[in-house]
């Protein structure tokens, strides 16, 4: 965008541009890539994994209190990309909503109604004067169960309010290039435009999504330099790995030569 | 509009230009362009339809989650064209709305009321200081019941405030050439001024919508790359169409060489 | 008015320019205009009727739902000429105002105070600084009912919170032509400065409406083209008149050649 | 005033200009001005009366619904001369007040207290930041009763919240030249600088005030272009002089060639 | 003040300048000297006074309205200064003030709690974004009774919210030459800086004010030109004095030929 | 700070300029010195003693009138420095504070939370967007008594909302001068950076304000030109010293030679 | 930064520039500079430990009212850098929460929970339009009991509302020299990336960060140039160190050689 072109209506929050645009919540997702993360989820067939950069900024932080990664009930959780406070503050008003819906319903709020809220929010800083957008990109897992069907569920909400479900997505500094990879991973057979499901085990949606965050980044990940979660059919909690499980995730991925690994 | 003649008075939400023009409602009209989708609604004797374009734009996306056709109560729906988070707010205010009408009076909103409310709330925007107008369009169908009469009802609510019922209507980026199509297959006899009423049957209101649609974007339209809700006498309900359905009315189309198919 | 003269005055919504005047108040006038229709209003002996255009923007409208007239009680109603929102929005409070009304005093709000309530709304927004004027003209029928005495009563309501009873009136993109060729049918007799009240039956009230109309568009009127809606002494309800009925006024006035057609 | 001293100071509603100046209560009264109309009030010994222009616009008005005269009590009333819809409102207002002042005090309100309650509203509007100023000027007249003395009053409130009695006074576009005829009717006599109180009859009060006007507009005024309203001893009523009490008291004034008369 | 040298600093009402000056305070100082009269105070050893020009603007003027002097207490008064409607919009609120102290704790408000509300209310005009300073002086006398002590008081009040006793002082257009004038008389002797009390009498304290405004405007004053309240030991109350009182006291001061006649 | 610099930063009450600094609490700074007073607050071992110029700006002042002084309890009192509306509000908002402590707390306020509740009002000032800073500095001195213990207290608060305790500290026109006085006087021992505390006697305490005040002003004081208030173990009450004990200070000043006249 | 790039998005507190920048957090960041003090904080095995200048800037200052150590409860304490008033103002937020969480809970606020409030209230600060963001870096200490456990926290929050735990932080003017020289304390090992948790003693701990502040001060410290807190596993109580005990360890510091007295 040419800077000449906003030529002021980039500076009143709420308001149009000639060409339908709004300016601050395009620096909004400007904000998310200044983060200098990038975040990769990806959903299988019973299970869904989040994977970020863990960079510690600065050594001396307790690395134990820098994470991206938020549970919102024991069962969701979401990495954020972005403004951090922004992040914190998101995460503790889902919280809130959260805690409501199952008080007021009795069960617990599904992955895609928390998104929707989510979303809400967003969308009500982008049409008010008085607050800037968020400058944070979520991606939200969770495995909603409905009676005796177990559906993992994968959400991406963004600062303008937009939120929608993936097979796979990314955020963040190198969002592009992860998109890129992990559609290629999707990629509908020739002469359909039909994307193929293709039922990750466990371990395959976690080697995909550090295969794609290897790739983007041009460097062999380290366990300490990611932090991942899951939830999984068999155990519906939003889970940190282990050093060591995202050890073992690693080398096997090194030795794998197929369309996860990205050799193409 | 030439960028000169605003001269400002285009930054102000709720003033009036010297020629009697809101300029910030104007823009808001660009927004929804700004979207790329074209959606087209028909109303036929016995059933509406609405069809809009399904443009997965992330390969990713899980598809099931990419909608912009909402069901506002089990028999009325609509179809959105535009920001898609001012489209998912509103979705949430008519719900509520119409929630309120059921409570209040005991019987269903009427489309022609809902339509009425969702006016309402966007003609607000456009006085108040402190907001700006929703980027969006709305296509509303449903069937009014009054006693024995069953109403097949089509509205249209622009960022203005403005609705109306129509016979067939569009909205998005290719909406001017929808039109165009459209307002042939109602062309009033020669030498009146009043348009037929084809008294359309439930397969040419469908066939209709997806003749304009494959028109206006110059290619065969395939079954994934649309989505289309029906209602009907038989079946008052805010109904998809499957994928399946939709491949039998494209071929049904396609072998058509009437008016309604466009060969003109 | 010349731009220049202005001088940003116009841009603050609830300030006087150095010559005393309003600007926004004055623009409000010019989008009432801007609507490209033309309403008339008339008041005869024991009737009055309202006329409009019926411009179907679009052929693809559902007909029916196209209209400027607006029922406020059973028994008076008005014409809006100018932005359709803003003319609903008012719609929406006006029949508020006349509901309780009704239910503090037992009886039916009589049209003045009706006039009065749509004028103090529309004054209030002229001196806020938090809203713009209403882009709308509305010329209020009615007949109100004191004992024995039927009195028919039309008033006209604009931007600036203005009221005032006519004997007849108009709005809109022709106004000035409209009120001209009324005037000359009111012409006070030579030597007196106080207007005859013609005392016009009911045909002659609708006829000399149509006959302004037909006169300062320059063209034959069809039944199609308008729509209007009458209150008569022996019917109060504020009634639309079906097309065949406008059809014999129009092919009466064709026929007559006195001074209510217009052939001066 | 020259433009260029206001240096912007004449946009912000509620701030002094270096000089002490409040511009935008300035332009107020030139927005009094802009009506056109004249309107004069004159103090008798045992009655006063209020007379101003009826210039109807537009000759298609409904003369009766024409008038800048308003009763606030069955014995207090006022003529406005300004911008009517800010005329309008205040009317109400002042009604209110003076029907909260008879509920809470069991009395009806005095003339000097409704005129310091019209000031005080005004005032406010001059130092709060989101309203403009009234565009009015108002000349309240009635009489009050303590025990046995009635004692007539009349005063006159403008934009600034100023309020003073007055024996005669005038208000709008030839106030300046009204004010000069009258008061060379209250000249003080030779010597001394305490006008004379002169002590005018009913039909004096009334011929002083249509020979101002008659002598300002430098014309003969006819009955129907003007209106006037008085309150008198035995009829403290707000009471509107008929078409043919004017003509009688126009007449009685071509026939005097005295001081009132205006014959200097 | 050099206009250049305020730089924008004076239109933000609250706001301090570079130089810690706030202009609008300025301003609203020069509002005061805009109202072209100049009023005194004087206090007594068992009397205060104020006196100030009746300058009637307009010979229509019911001079029984025409009145800068406001009672607020039976026995406190003021004489205000400056734009008209500020001051008696001030006055309603200082009335409420002491009726509220009366109410509340069952005895009189002391004069100089009076001066302190009015200062209060004043300063909070200071320092508000929404809101003028008062373009007022008011100058307050009153005799606080403290048990066998009668204490006569004279407070003036300014724009600032800036509250002082004072021996004597003036406010307005002259305000500098009265004071200078005054000051002669409240000289310390000479070798000291400790102001002598004079311990005026009433008449004294009368003639002293007179003369001060009479060798101001360089003109012999008349009783009729002028308006003087007074209160004293043996009458508490806060009253006018009349014509011929002040007549008397005109003509003993043009009999005097002291310091006090400002024969210097 | 040169003007160019603050390129408006300095317009906007509450924001950062880019060297992060709030230029109107700077300005409020500068508003402090342009009452052209100076006072001086000193701490002895038993006691406090403010001090201040008593300069009358106006002969005609009542002297009893004119302080700088505040009693908040009966045993805390401040000197207040700056613009004296501001500082008179200040006393109103502490006087509130000292009473609900008490009335909650069951004893006195101590001095050091009403010192720190005085600043937290100023702090809050400096951030919210609709108010300017306080221009005033407040020397507030007491005695707190804990148990057997009496502690003399002295605390200067300013508009940042900055509050510390002192030895000694001044404010105002020559606040640089009187403090550099003031700190030779408490300078430690060559050799060490912790001053000494000198203990001073009540006499000493006094002297050395009377001192300090005469050395910066480069004249001696006469009594009637300055206010002196002190708080002492023998005697807690806030205690205006009387002409006569200045003067008698003054003189045993006049006398001495040593550190604390200021002979160095 | 260059100042040209900001071109105004600067001055408005809530929006984001194109860049995706918030411009006043970024200038707050700087206010904390300004201070031109320098803190320290180390967590060791079994303690924590926070350092910071005591700079008197004034030799009259009371150096015991003098700090800017806060004990928010009685076992949790921080240092605050940056605007004093600030700093205050945000202490007491912080002990009015630990003793709500205290009601509400039963037990003490756990050292994380209170750095996310103060993180949770800075953040709001950025978000929203009337208010500046706070000119504060805390660093936040305290030991967590949970159960047997103990676990001593080190955290710090910024402007920006963002919060997280360290194993040591510097916060002020020379934070950037200050993080550099504990970086090398808590480097990792050769072909690490994860830093040695040092473990250090409570002996170690407080020399380590009298060592890194002595080191980019570039001057022997003097126990009366800073203050010091600790939390220990032995005493929870935020504590503040003698004179003696910084003297005693300073001594030890000059007399040790390894890595932490910085010799490298």
């Amino acid at each position: 965008m040419a800077r000449g072109s906003s030529a002021g209506y980039d500076r009143h929050i709420t308001i149009f541009s000639p060409e339908g645009r709004l300016y601050q919540v395009e620096y909004a997702f400007k904000a998310i890539k200044t983060s200098g993360l990038t975040s990769v989820g990806v959903r299988g067939a019973d299970s869904c994994v989040v994977l970020t950069q863990r960079k510690v900024p600065d050594k001396l932080y307790d690395p134990e209190s820098v994470t991206n990664m938020y549970a919102i009930t024991p069962n969701i959780g979401l990495v954020m990309t972005g403004i951090v406070p922004d992040a914190r503050a998101s995460v503790k008003k889902l919280r809130e909503e959260a805690a409501k819906f199952k008080f007021n319903n009795g069960y617990d709020i599904p992955v895609s109604y928390l998104a929707k809220r989510a979303a809400d929010t967003a969308q009500v800083y982008t049409q008010h004067a008085n607050m800037r957008p968020l400058g944070i990109a979520m991606i939200i897992i969770g495995i909603d169960v409905e009676g005796e069907k177990k559906v993992p569920q994968l959400f991406r909400c963004d600062p303008a309010g937009y939120y929608v479900g993936y097979k796979a997505t990314s955020a963040g500094a190198k969002e592009q290039e992860a998109n890129n990879f992990l559609e290629k991973r999707f990629k509908p057979p020739a002469g359909s435009n039909v994307a193929v499901d293709p039922k990750l085990s466990h371990d395959d949606t976690v080697q995909l999504a550090l295969a794609c965050l290897q790739n983007v980044l041009g460097a062999d990940l380290k366990a300490n330099d990611i932090e991942a979660c899951v939830v999984r059919h068999d155990n519906l909690a939003f889970t940190r790995l282990s050093a060591d499980e995202l050890e073992t995730q690693l080398t096997a991925l090194a030795e794998r030569d197929d369309d996860i690994a990205g050799r193409d």
